[in-house]
């Protein structure tokens, strides 16, 4: 749902950004990322082994701080400005997030909540991937 | 899609939380106010009528601040206790989703983006509430 | 040296707002808040008793998410309007400065960054509630 | 005062992280440019010439995200493990503070508040810029 009213709230924007599709889903897998990774990180908290997942409950709570503010610069990457700061954002953001994927790949087998992370993880990279490919294209 | 991950995340918390899909919807709808409030306000800053926007700015800005939050919050309510702060945080969203909703409202026929943006907040005040009348309830 | 800026920033702000003297100190104090909360939730993490601090570490992260919101959110309260919902943000950053207090001064004989995070916790709950005396008499 | 406190948070972790004063100025300074950034973004939006300030409103915003993450970030960096991930945040938050910088210095002479921000960006990037060289160096 929530990508369906990114993408209406670009499409009524008064300067038309371009790319506006993939401006939309790498905005909404930001926050996707945000929501699952300060979950995870709560459970992990009250998870027994909790000593195996130290590492883990930081790395998720770095990856949706990156997470949190890499979607609301794109919200506000409407001009062709700045392109070399949004690209380093970007390049930021899939770092933290592969990172954290990685991490929570490590636990998927003992726990739900760090696969279903490491795959919201991976699919917030992807999504911040395509959006760089598209700043690079011609509009 | 970011609903049933969240939901993903809820339902293999080590604690299962009570209400989990009361919590899902609510914190789902937090973060899609905090996309839908900073992209309205940037899209205010870009129209021709700016100086009538400011005050719409600014609850933007606030409103994506305090859902922020509250999504956060939400996502470490699985415990009973502090139920009076969970409370409090939640009617504190509810009053800045429905200021926000109520100024966007008066700029819905002039643009767009303000009329998607009222129904984004009204539809997290109406979830956090959904979550005050769950947490009332025996569990 | 923080203050000191901040004050700066509002005695050049084009609206004068009222209380300057403590609306700086209160945007001053939740940042500060947000610094010592969120370090004092990683240097929960790494203690050994980690059993005993997790409902601390939630908290910590409450604190400084709710915090975080009021500090910017009084950054916009230069306006007459919408005292109502100020109001509501400040008492609800005292509830959850005032919880978090009260739990990091269980541990603060055992761990001294508990103690620290206690009274940081403490000296903003003070700043909001001075900010709402300052707001509710006669500009 | 706030870095004193985050000195005594940072002496007080049990990891004893290495380099405690230059993360303890880095945290400060990004969360004094947090301030700083956010206060400059509201009162640009009550400046007569706001249609010359949008640029600058944009960049506050976005350097007050950027420099919030890597604030916290840098709080949990008390470990030798994801050395690279912090120098990319590192990097990333001192291309943000000197673009603000550069645009808050443009009008300096027209608004104070401006050069007040391009001051306190200044300062950020400097300590986010010690603090690189000290991850470089032997611990």
């Amino acid at each position: 749902m929530s990508a369906v009213v990114v993408r209406a709230m670009f499409r009524s924007h008064p300067e038309k950004p371009p790319h506006a599709e993939s401006i939309s889903r790498c905005i909404d897998a930001c926050f996707s990322c945000v929501e699952t990774c300060t979950a995870c990180a709560d459970a992990c908290l009250s998870e027994r082994d909790i000593e195996h997942l130290i590492a883990c409950i930081r790395l998720n709570l770095d990856c949706a701080a990156v997470c949190s503010a890499t979607g609301s610069i794109m919200s506000r990457a409407n001009k062709a400005g700045h392109r070399q700061l949004l690209e380093a954002q970007l390049a930021n953001c899939i770092a933290f997030c592969r990172a954290c994927a990685d991490e929570c790949a490590r636990h998927a087998d003992m726990h739900r909540h760090c696969r279903v992370c490491a795959e919201a993880c991976t699919a917030c990279a992807d999504a911040c991937n395509d959006m760089l490919s598209a700043m690079r294209m011609p509009a």
